[in-house]
């Protein structure tokens, strides 16, 4: 099976991002990947462990600077352009991997690629913990801003044939972000969007509040993108400051710092357990004609190897097909 | 002074509602009370602590399952309607506090009290700590649901008057909720408030996202009633889920359990300095005629004390005349 990855997108390219390459090829004996980027550099850092690996030279760069769509447009030598360009060419590459600008990578995606057959729009899937060990995920977290009923079930269907991939979960629970628990709760999107959910081959457990996103009680949380973003990064900023303001006050006091010494193991355990980069690595866009899986752009080796096995295990377990099902039973059609 | 109180609204009613109202007069002695509700209840909580306390009897509730308008229109012996009967006929009395359903108090300060001249809508400012030590207030957080730029621009104006009261800080820094901090960001109701709030008499730093929420660079955060819940509920979420993390994997380590007794004081600070109902008590309901502060549901009698004391403080530095004077030097009249 071959990936191809964007080798200059992120903050830690290219060196984390081929490593990561290299990590998944040493685990994975059947996958081969193809680096897009500077060949010499590269070259350097890959060393004689050239094994599987292909490169495709790429001098140019798009950056969070880049306007999007133009970018994608004009900088046909950036290494995320390449990349697409052999994703939509080469039939034998099943998925692509970048760490790139967001906006350019869903740009990409749509111009390059293409949505699946009946799909409104793509949209992003990222995973978060709960306190009950289990993840949640949060589609759309991002890509689509302004939103219509029928793009909230789609990526309830989308959500809810990921998860039950990745978790091997047949029958993820559903939910719909709102303000409320209540049926006639919410704004107009949600209140069109519920009959919409309820009718849908999904396990749609109702309308669900932020408070509930990491109880544990939801295993797809479907929002609008703007919404879903200020849960999303509301729920980061969170996490993150809790820590800090127990890191002050353990700071503070002396036999906080001795208790601290005990407590090493839980608070790296804890630090790994609420890792909101994900374990899992990227975020996969759903609803491309191939698979997409996008990194945070600080992310690590260790990332870029989850979003490979990740691609893997979706394009084994036909993802986009079941997709595809799902669409096809549906009896609402966009309007 | 004078406050009307809701004694039967929320979980712990009448109970910690009136032990509140007397923690309040215990220390305010220019203040005097009427608690609202079942007369003979309220009489056996308080015993002989009658001084400056005034019992209006109501024999009914509002609750959580009632339809809110409807609730105020037509349970007249409801102990809220009977607060709002008061705090709108008599003019002695500056302000009313209720934990009871979020709904009912937003449809009596509208159909009871009524907006200040120039404020399209009220809207509820919840406060809530950052890392840094300082508090952020979010407006608003749930009372508008589907939202006009010129209602941002009135949250904006109404939460900079309230902040700098509360604080004492003239110049809050005042950011617009959205999901990027570029000027050209978010949906369309961000896109055409960024313009207004630029214009505004306030200190506009520009679009912040849900991450920023709690890092201490933001007083005020403006968004509509919508993802501003979505923010709120997913910070609340986040936080007890990482304390919840945190206790279970504790208990599991016996060398944590040890560090945990050295930790003590820590963590009760922490959890007090996280405590999300908010040492603040209540959350103000900002721009109708009188002073509104609604309490969390299972709010105790600190918050219910914190709250009397907010009502007083936003009366003595003259809040509404602040937000009226804000309003006056606007150029943007509502559409």
């Amino acid at each position: 099976m071959k990936v191809v990855i964007d080798a200059f997108g992120g903050d830690n390219a290219p060196l984390e991002i081929v490593e990561g390459a290299i990590l998944a090829l040493n685990k994975h004996k059947d996958l081969s990947v193809i680096l897009c980027g500077k060949e010499d550099e590269i070259r350097k850092i890959i060393g004689n462990r050239t094994d599987r690996i292909e490169i495709v030279n790429a001098q140019d760069v798009i950056t969070n600077d880049d306007q999007p769509t133009f970018a994608i447009r004009n900088k046909k030598d950036s290494s995320l352009v390449k990349a697409y360009d052999i994703l939509k060419e080469r039939e034998d590459v099943v998925g692509l991997v970048s760490a790139g600008s967001t906006g350019a990578v869903l740009a990409g995606a749509i111009m390059k690629i293409g949505r699946i057959k009946g799909i409104s729009r793509p949209a992003l899937a990222p995973i978060l913990p709960t306190k009950k060990n289990t993840d949640v995920i949060i589609i759309d977290s991002g890509a689509n801003i302004d939103c219509k009923p029928i793009n909230l079930l789609h990526f309830a269907l989308m959500g809810s044939a990921y998860y039950s991939i990745i978790y091997k979960n047949q029958n993820p629970r559903v939910a719909l972000l709102n303000n409320g628990t209540e049926r006639e709760k919410g704004n107009e999107l949600a209140k069109e969007t519920y009959p919409l959910l309820e009718q849908a081959p999904i396990n749609f457990i109702g309308n669900k509040e932020g408070r509930d996103f990491m109880s544990g009680d939801i295993d797809v949380m479907v929002s609008d993108g703007f919404a879903g973003n200020a849960l999303l990064k509301g729920t980061e900023g969170a996490v993150l400051a809790v820590l800090s303001i127990l890191k002050h006050s353990i700071k503070r006091h002396f036999f906080s710092k001795i208790g601290y010494l005990f407590m090493k193991k839980t608070f790296k355990e804890v630090k790994n357990r609420i890792d909101i980069l994900g374990k899992h690595g990227g975020s996969p866009l759903l609803g491309c004609k191939k698979l997409i899986v996008k990194n945070h752009g600080s992310c690590k080796r260790n990332n870029i190897l989850s979003s490979i096995e990740q691609t893997i295990i979706l394009y084994e377990n036909h993802l986009n097909q079941k997709i595809e099902e799902a669409i096809a039973k549906l009896t609402i059609e966009e309007n």
